[in-house]
C-alpha cells in the first residue's frame, strides 16, 4: 500500500460521508489525494478538506482507477454495484453498508476487537452495524475476561443514524409542535418528535427487524463466537446523535462489578463513566462527536446467575461508522 | 361501603390528581361528594368536576372525617404521614406512592390481575409503580398461560411520570434549543430534551435505581409469584406521556407467537397492536390518554429457549396511576 494513499469517499455528501472526511483530517490520516464521489445530483458541490475545497465528482464505474482505498457509505445498493468494480480496479473498499457484512470472503472488522481480520481481505472489508459496533466495544472485553454466552438488549437510536433527512424531520416536527402546527412526516412512518418508534430498518417475517438480527449475526463474526446469542429490541428515539444500548449479559465465568470495571477501564476506545452518586453515567448528548464509546450503570444482573447489566453509548456516526472505517484504513497502512 | 361514597383526592392539583378527578368523572364513578385536598399553597384553587367548581382544601389530620375513600397521590412522605390517619378515621386509602407497597399488611393491586387481594385491606391499598403495572398488564396473562420465570426489560419513560414540573422542563428546553439559547434544567440532573437519561428515581448501593427494583419486587407480590426474577434498566426519554417497555420473557412452558397472541387478545385492559407490515405497533404518542395498554412486536426470543419478546405501552398517568386507583375504588363498591 502507498504510504500516502489516494483515498475516495463514496457518498461524500451524506451524514456519514461528511464525518469520514472530518475524521481523515482530524486523525491526520496521510492522505496523498482525496477524491469525493456521490450521485449526479451532488456533483459540483465543494467540501473542505485540510483547508482546501474539494469538488464532488460523479460516481461511475471508472471512478476507481488510481485510488488506493475507497470508503463507501452510500447505501447497500451502491455498494453492491460499485464495491466489486472498485476492488477489481485494485482499490481496497471499506464498506459501511450491510451489503457484504455476512459474506464469508469479506472481513467484518472493529479494529479494537478483530483488527487482524482486516488483513485477510480480498478487496472489500465491511464496517459493522452501528449499534453492534457500539455494543461490542464494551461487550467484547468482558467476553475475553468472562466468556459471554448471550445478551438481552434494547437500543435508544438517534435519528442521524437514518441520515441527514431524518435530522431535518425531527427539527421540523419539533418546531411544528412548538408552533402548534400539524406535524408532518416523510422519513419515518410516524412522528418521531416526543415519541419512540420500536422500528429500525425493515421487518422480517419472524417479527424481528433486520437491524435487530445484526447484533447476533455480526457479533458472532466479529467476536469469532459462533454460539453467541443476542435478543434485542431496536428503538428510534428523538435524539439527534449517539446511540445508547441497555444490556443484560450472561457469562460462563462468575462476574462481579469490580472485576468488570477493571476490565472495561483497560479496554481501548472505551471510557468508563459510572458514578451514580454524582449522577454520572453515559449520555448521548455528551458522547455525541466523541471518538470513544462510554459505558456505565454497571451492576449485577438480577435475573442471571453470572450476569452483568450495563449501559453503552457511542456516537454512531463515528465509532458506529466513519471512525471505524478510517481506523480500518489505518490498519491497511501499517 | 356507602353506595355513593364521599371521595377525597389527596394531591388533587398534581399531574396524577388531575387525572384521578377526570377518571372518576369519565367512568361515572358514583361519587356522593368530592373533597379535594392539597398542600397549603394550592388551597383555594378551583377544579372542575361534573360541571361544578370544587375548591381545593388544605390537607390536615382532620381532613378525613366522613370520607369513605381517599385516593392519595402526593408523594411518599405525605402518604406515610396521612394515610394511617385517614385509615384510622375509617376511610379506605388507595395510595399511589411507594410508601406501603411492600408492607405485608397492605394489598398491592392491579384489578385485572389480583383484584381479590383488595378486599383483604386493613384501611390502605397500594397502587403499583407505573412501569410495573404497564408491564404486568401484558406479562401476567402470559404468565397464567405459560408460567413466567424471569424477564429482561428496558423502559422508555415519559416525563409526566415525574410530574407537572418535568413536563414544563421539557417544553422549556425544547424552546431553548429551537431558539439557540442555553439550556437550563432543575427537575432532572441533565438536559432531557434530545437526550435519554438512564436514571429514574434514586440510586441504591447496588448500582440499581429504586425504580428498577420495583418490577421484581412488586411483580412478585401482584402475581403471587415469589420466585419471579426481573432485570430492568429504567430510562427517561423526551416523551410527554405514556411509558414504553421492551421485554424478553422466559417461560416454563414452550411458547409460540400465535398462542401468545391469542392469550393477549383475550386479556382485559390490553389491546394487541401488532401488524409490522402496516407499520402498526404500540406508540406512546398514540397510547397517551388511553385507558387500555397496548402490546405488540411479538416474536420468539433469540436468546431464550422458551422465550418471547414484546413491547408494551401504557399511559402511566392512567393505568400506571389514576385509572388503576379508580378501578380499585370500583372494586370496593362491589
Amino acid at each position: 500500500m502507498n504510504r500516502h494513499p489516494h483515498i475516495a469517499v463514496v457518498g461524500a455528501t451524506g451524514a456519514v460521508g461528511i464525518e469520514m472526511i472530518k475524521t481523515l483530517e482530524k486523525r491526520q490520516f496521510p492522505v496523498g489525494k482525496l477524491t469525493l464521489l456521490a450521485s449526479a445530483r451532488s456533483v459540483g458541490k465543494k467540501l473542505q478538506f485540510q483547508g482546501q475545497d474539494v469538488t464532488v465528482q460523479e460516481l461511475t464505474p471508472s471512478s476507481f482507477h488510481g485510488i488506493d482505498i475507497a470508503l463507501f457509505s452510500a447505501g447497500g445498493g451502491i455498494s453492491r454495484e460499485f464495491a466489486p468494480i472498485a476492488a477489481k480496479a485494485g482499490c481496497v473498499v471499506v464498506d459501511n453498508s450491510s451489503a457484504f457484512r455476512m459474506d464469508e470472503s469479506v472481513p467484518l472488522v472493529v479494529p479494537e476487537i478483530n483488527g487482524a481480520d482486516a488483513l485477510h481481505h480480498k478487496g472489500i472489508i465491511a464496517n459493522p452495524n452501528c449499534t453492534t459496533a457500539i455494543t461490542l466495544m464494551a461487550l467484547h472485553p468482558l467476553h475475553k475476561a468472562f466468556g459471554v454466552t448471550r445478551v438481552f438488549a434494547s437500543s435508544y437510536q438517534a435519528v442521524s443514524g437514518t441520515g441527514a433527512k431524518a435530522i431535518e424531520e425531527l427539527e421540523n416536527q419539533v418546531s411544528q409542535v412548538v408552533k402548534g402546527q400539524p406535524v408532518t412526516h416523510e422519513v419515518y412512518p410516524h412522528q418521531i418528535a416526543f415519541n419512540v418508534l420500536p422500528h429500525v430498518d425493515s421487518f422480517l417475517d419472524t417479527g424481528y427487524t433486520k437491524e435487530e438480527m445484526k447484533l447476533e449475526n455480526e457479533g458472532r463474526k466479529i467476536m469469532h463466537h459462533p454460539t453467541f446469542r443476542a435478543s434485542i429490541t431496536c428503538v428510534r428515539v428523538p435524539v439527534y446523535r449517539a446511540h445508547s444500548v441497555a444490556i443484560s449479559a450472561e457469562f460462563l465465568k462468575p462476574v462481579d462489578v469490580e472485576s468488570a470495571r477493571r476490565v472495561l477501564a483497560q479496554a481501548p476506545g472505551l471510557d468508563v463513566v459510572d458514578d451514580p452518586s454524582s449522577n454520572l453515567y453515559p449520555l448521548p448528548l455528551k458522547v455525541a462527536e466523541k471518538y470513544n464509546c462510554e459505558v456505565g450503570r454497571l451492576r449485577k444482573d438480577c435475573a442471571l446467575d453470572n450476569g452483568l447489566c450495563f449501559w453503552v453509548v457511542g456516537d454512531q456516526l463515528l465509532k458506529g461508522a466513519a471512525l471505524n472505517a478510517v481506523q480500518i484504513a489505518e490498519l491497511l497502512l501499517r
